[in-house]
Formats: structure tokens, sequence, C-alpha cells
């Protein structure tokens, strides 16, 4: 089958791979309907080293069910499904209290270990603790906005958890990526009075209104921080939605948080320390967050969907086919796409 | 009046400074009962650049109102009361949230500004919304408990409370300084089934098992790690109190977490980035913590202090007069002593 690979920073191809096939009994194949390349994609993108083998990269999809190993029970052949950026059992401790990924016997897709779904079909380990049936069919028009139950809408609303949204706060968020823009989808959802966006791409941040933003911050640094205390009383916002992963972006965080207030980053930190650790401190902020859980949100998430309540989808702007991929990296590095549909 | 001054790292002198007095109507001035010697005056004992004028120290006290100002209403002279290591209005947004470390009108005893309780006398401003008016006596047998109130105990409890321990939760406390002690008192006192003390102090450790520790580990780093996830199943406690401040400590406080669980951080952070961000990330681990509001925890904590369910004061093993403060600091730094009161 082909599938795309990575084989070094900035060298993405679509290559011959063997297919996707049951190793385990507790495995499905998913022939992929939609997949998408996620913003996490661009930090290999730019820095991954060298290999001779490469990598199958994706970690995010729809499709539906062509094969279910012998164990598996709540999935079949022909079911249409989500694919959660991670795999999990669906039964351990973790996976019990909605932490799906720190499940015990879980991990992800699109590494060395377990092949990406940027590709016609996918090998899902423990499918049935894995994978979401979806109540509808694959060619329905919420096709784009349930993809995004795989990762960045689940995303987005485990920021604003972690963040602590509530009815009533003033919530900022930080990046408007396809995570942040779902992350004021989910901050309006969870009812907050205001929400400031920080960015500065016009039609990202047009997209960011529609979904809810009440405020838009272009400034950086220091200035965004004044601009952000100005817009609330001068104290900052009850909670941030950390959604770049950057040193920069973390100290703005920690700088327009209240006293008292949180930070729920989900931007993958690119260091090894976080900064801002003593304003952090006496201003007793709370730095929350981490990869989402998302298989835990989507039966939350999916009604909100199917009634049309949200429309994560919106956030893709450009499909590609499998051969579109490559170039699908590069716009996306080069914020000429926001983010890049997948039709296999 | 006599008052304790530092005027360089290892330079504290017991000096005569010109008596406490009104400056606002809202200030009080109170007679100092007891005061201490904590741990976080020996930051600045270690590392305080050299001062022409020096710094009045000390920021936990109880004591006797000796006048208070003319829009002072909630104290009155002769009232016996706790001194919070913070003054706060107890009115503003913050205060009302129960912050009063973030009052936007507050501040901290024993800097420049505004002089500490290792002292004879101190005058407190905002004293309203600062002082708690004790219903016993000034020679109660409670007093070092009552003491604890000002600073250690809230700490601890703040440590646990941002920790997030709940009953049955697994506990670990990184320190076994007073606060680190008054944490494990916190911990169980809000229902935690185990709680382990991080430390190596015979005598601490002593005491912590007297406040309801269950195990204690005496390894450093890498080692204490594994031996906290030993004795947890082999995933870290859900809660730990970081009562040091240190880079290593905080490594060690996120290494043992589970994932999902918290770190409630009350050691004043000596750096200004946070070890150990990706590991806190990818466990999903919270950092939370930072001045703790005592003033707000008075309330809640006294009753058991009152009625003997909790006994804080045992926490002190050396009372000094005035005099006896410089070597007291100095016990202190030497791990001679564990929490030095002060009997002015």
């Amino acid at each position: 089958m082909r599938a795309t690979v990575m084989f070094g920073a900035g060298d993405v191809r679509v290559e011959n791979v063997p297919d996707a096939s049951l190793v385990e009994p507790t495995d499905a194949v998913v022939r992929v309907t939609r997949a998408c390349i996620c913003g996490s994609d661009l930090w290999p993108y730019k820095s991954m080293e060298r290999s001779e083998t490469g990598r199958v990269m994706g970690h995010e999809a729809i499709g539906v069910v062509e094969a279910a190993g012998a164990d598996v029970r709540n999935v079949k052949v022909g079911d249409f499904v989500v694919m959660p950026f991670a795999w999990s059992d669906g039964t351990c401790d973790f996976c019990r209290e909605g932490l799906h990924t720190s499940c015990v016997h879980g991990g992800f897709f699109g590494n060395e270990q377990v092949a990406g779904a940027q590709a016609e079909a996918v090998r899902v380990p423990l499918a049935d603790g894995t994978l979401f049936v979806l109540p509808v069919g694959k060619d329905d028009a919420l096709t784009a906005s349930l993809l995004t139950l795989s990762d960045v809408m689940g995303t987005g609303h485990h920021a604003a958890l972690t963040a602590r949204v509530a009815p009533g706060k003033t919530v900022a968020v930080v990046g408007d990526g396809a995570v942040g823009l779902c992350g004021v989808i989910a901050a309006r959802r969870l009812g907050a009075e205001q929400i400031i966006i920080l960015g500065r791409h016009a039609d990202r941040i047009a997209l960011a209104r529609e979904f809810g933003a009440t405020d838009v911050v272009s400034e950086r640094g220091d200035a965004a921080v004044e601009r952000v205390r100005e817009l609330t009383g001068g104290f900052g916002v009850h909670s941030v939605l950390e959604c770049v992963g950057l040193e920069q972006s973390m100290l703005t965080a920690v700088g327009i948080a209240r006293p008292g207030g949180a930070v729920g980053r989900v931007g993958v930190p690119q260091d090894e320390t976080m900064p801002a650790s003593q304003p952090a401190f006496y201003n007793n902020v709370t730095v929350s967050g981490g990869p989402a859980p998302v298989r835990a949100y989507i039966e939350e998430l999916l009604p909100d969907v199917l009634e049309g309540r949200i429309e994560p989808g919106r956030v893709f702007d450009r499909v590609v086919g499998l051969d579109g991929v490559p170039d699908g990296y590069r716009a996306m590095d080069e914020r000429e796409a926001l983010k890049v549909m997948v039709e296999p």
C-alpha cells in the first residue's frame, strides 16, 4: 500500500510499504477515509535525524474497519470509526480515570514502533479500547469535523479543561493554529465570558472570531502581556490555553494568567525546562495539561458535532490526496495552509 | 525597641530600632508574644547582599494588639492575634477568592518595606484584613501550635490542597523541614491513605511518622524516584508536596508523581526555570502552588488545633530570646535545629 514516510527533516515521501495487517488478535486494520497533517508533525519535519528506514507518519484518522483480530469484540468489519492519536486498552487504571494517553499498555501512532495513518490503511493495536464507532456513515458531510475528534478538537478541549475554563471565566488562547482555534471552540462551549486569541494571521483570527473569540491580541512578548492585562482589568485571565509549546509562548502564558489562574498546555514543549517558574509560583498560577486523552472526550463532543453546534472541521483549509502530502507539509510549515486534510 | 536585623549573608544582629508605631489609620501595632525563624529566612541568610540599613526579619508571629489606628474596626487593643506572613485587605477580589497572598493592596512582612516580627513589636498594615483574633488567651499551652498558623501549618495545608490531596489518595512529601512535616499533618487531615516522607534526618522522620507518615524514603535523586514507585505499585503518587524549592527537589517531585497527578509546591523556587517540563507534560502532571494564603486557612485549621487533633507546634525544637536569634539562624542553617521559636 502507499504511505507517507519521513526520512529526515524536510524529507517526506509517499512510498510503497507492506500492507497494514493484523499482528495481534486484539488488532484491527482500518482503511483510512480521511487523515490529516498535525502541527506536531512539523516538529520532526524541522528536526528529525536522517533515518534509512523512515517513519510512517500520521496520527489522526477516520476510516472503515477492514479486518478485526480474533479477540476484538466491540468493533466489527465495516464500522466507521475515529482513530484517536493514541491507542489504549480502555481498561487499565488510567483509562478508567479518563487518561487514555497514559494507558499502561498503550502508545502513539506514527513513530518507529507503530505506523501512522497518512496512508491507505493503518494497523490499530488494542482496537476495542482505541477505536470509537461512529453512528453515522462515511460519506457524511460531517467528515471534517468528525476527523478533528481524533486529535485537534479533543486537544483544544483538554487545554480548556486543564486551564479550568468554566462559565463566566476570562480565557486567553496562545497560538492561532488548528489546536488554538479548537481551544476557542472549547472555551466558548464551556461557557467562557471573554475569549482572547493571541495570534497574527488574519484568516485564522477571522475564524477564531467566528468560533467565539471576543478579543484579538496581535502583539508578542511583553507587549502581548500588557495588552491582555489591559483587556482584563489589569490582572490577566483565569485560564490560558497554551497551544504552541515554545519557551516564549509559555512565558507569555504565565505572564497573562491572573493570580490563582491556570495554564493548560497542549503545545508539545520543545524545551527541557519551563520558563517563568518564579512568576508562576508567586502568583499561584497552576500549570497543567499534556497529551490529550481524546478517546475520553469523543463521547462528550460528538453530539455537538452531529447536531452542528460546533464546527471544528472548518480548521481544514486544504484537501490533498496522498501524492499531495509532501507539499502539504511544506504548506503548513510555511504557514500557507492552516491544516491539511488527506484523502488517501 | 529591639529587633532582629539582617545586614547580609550570615550577618544577623539584634539591634535597637525605632519603636513599631501606627503610620496609617488602618495599621495596628502588635506586641510580639512569640515569633519564629522560617526555612525561607535561610535563603537570604545564605545569599543576601550587604546592606547598610539592613532588614528587620521575621514574618510569623502571635501577639497582643497594643495600638490600633482610627480606621481599624475588627481588631481592638488587648486582642490576642495571629499575624499571617502576608498582610492583606481582606476585601479585594483575590482576598474574597481566598488568595490573600495576591491581595492588590497587600504585601509581605520582613523586607525592606515593612519590618518583620523577630522583634519586640511589629507594625501590621491593613490590620482588619490581616490579623486573626484568637478565642484563647496568650498564656495558653497551645501557643506553639497557634504560632504555626501564621505560616508553616497553613503552608503545609496549601501544599496539600494544591497537590489535590483527598481521601484515599497516595501522597509524597519532598522535604522534612517544618513545612514538610506540617504537610504530613495536612495530608493525613485531608484523608490521604499513604503518606511517604522523603528525608534523611532521623529525628524529623520520627516526628513525621508520629504525624501520620506511613513510609520513609531516604534515598535521593533517581534512587528516590525508583523507591517511591516501588512503594506505589510502579506508578508514583497522586499528590506530591514540594517543600524545598530546589531544582533537584522539583525533578524528584515530578518524577514521583503518577500520570495525571499533581505537585503542590510551597518551597520558594530558587531557579528561574522549572526542570522536568517534558516529563510533567507527557504524564499530564499538574504543577501548582505558591505562597500560601494562610489567612484564608486559619478558620478551618484552628478548631483542630484548639481541640488537639493536630499538633503542628511540635515542629519547634528550640526556644530562644531575642538575643538567641542570631544563633538560631546558625542552628537552623546547619540543620542542628528544626525550627526555632523566639520569645522576645
